[in-house]
């Protein structure tokens, strides 16, 4: 009763892209094939899922600049955002994987970057039916949740930086 | 400016144990010392997450006897959680572990199985301060709350099983 599911991981509290690292791990640990993007985040950073997926030898693309709410250089972060599309429809449609996470990959959407209806389109008449979809971010536009089988709301309740206790490696990052 | 922090993952959707799953990943990634307290799960069982752990050599415990809404043998039940809560406090004093999770640990503490002020009295006496501690589970008592420095609400937007797909080896356990 395989089913490739099209999962969101969406809202403002913690939890979205680290309970997609759960799924991938759960994953892994079934010897499923995985492949995760990552929107946004910059090449070079070396979080310890980055550390731990290399650990896994599980492949994980990086495909952000490292765009924040200063970036200036808005051509170079849409550019990126769209090479980064264009690896995962290669991805996608290549039946090597089980599951591919696109981490952030509401932002492109809710920017503007990519055009939602023509990724959901595109999604609809490409994706293997048996292949996970796993997709995390806030602000996820309508459609897209309209699209997914699961979508889970990340609430936060309370949140340590607003006790003055900072970011915590291996927990946070 | 390590610091432990008491992280809850708690509410109606998927993703508490999912996400503890992906702390757990990010954290082992930086080479941390973890160890896992299963409550409630039952001792056979063998999800893609207990695959994953034995893969990474995680110290993993199944404290659970498989308690559901059907179970009769509740002397059994709360012997199994004050089992788990003993192993817990000598794993948290050990001085071994970086961090620790206590998977499905409010179900013990919202059925009274264990007495949720004492509990949090003693993590208050014991828990070392740079133990990171991660908790998860529905119905997370108050108290408990009040406790933790990070809590999360996992909150279902929309759920296959209501579409009538099937639970997905893999993603689902």
């Amino acid at each position: 009763m395989r089913r490739g599911l099209v999962i969101v991981n969406t809202g403002d509290g913690k939890g979205k892209t680290t309970a997609a690292l759960g799924t991938l791990l759960r994953a892994w640990g079934r010897d499923f094939r995985v492949c995760v993007i990552q929107f946004i985040k910059a090449e070079g950073g070396n979080w310890g899922e980055v550390k731990a997926a290399r650990k896994l030898d599980i492949e994980w693309h990086k495909a952000g600049d490292g765009f924040t709410w200063l970036s200036k250089d808005m051509d170079e972060t849409i550019a990126h955002a769209q090479r980064g599309w264009a690896l995962a429809q290669d991805k996608i449609t290549s039946g090597a994987y089980d599951l591919i996470l696109l981490d952030e990959f509401t932002y492109p959407l809710h920017f503007g970057w990519l055009d939602t209806a023509q990724v959901i389109a595109w999604l609809g008449a490409n994706k293997p039916p048996e292949l996970h979809l796993l997709i995390t971010g806030r602000n996820a536009p309508l459609e897209l949740l309209d699209y997914a089988d699961l979508v889970t709301e990340m609430k936060v309740i309370k949140h340590p930086y607003d006790q003055g206790i900072q970011a915590q490696a291996g927990i946070d990052f």
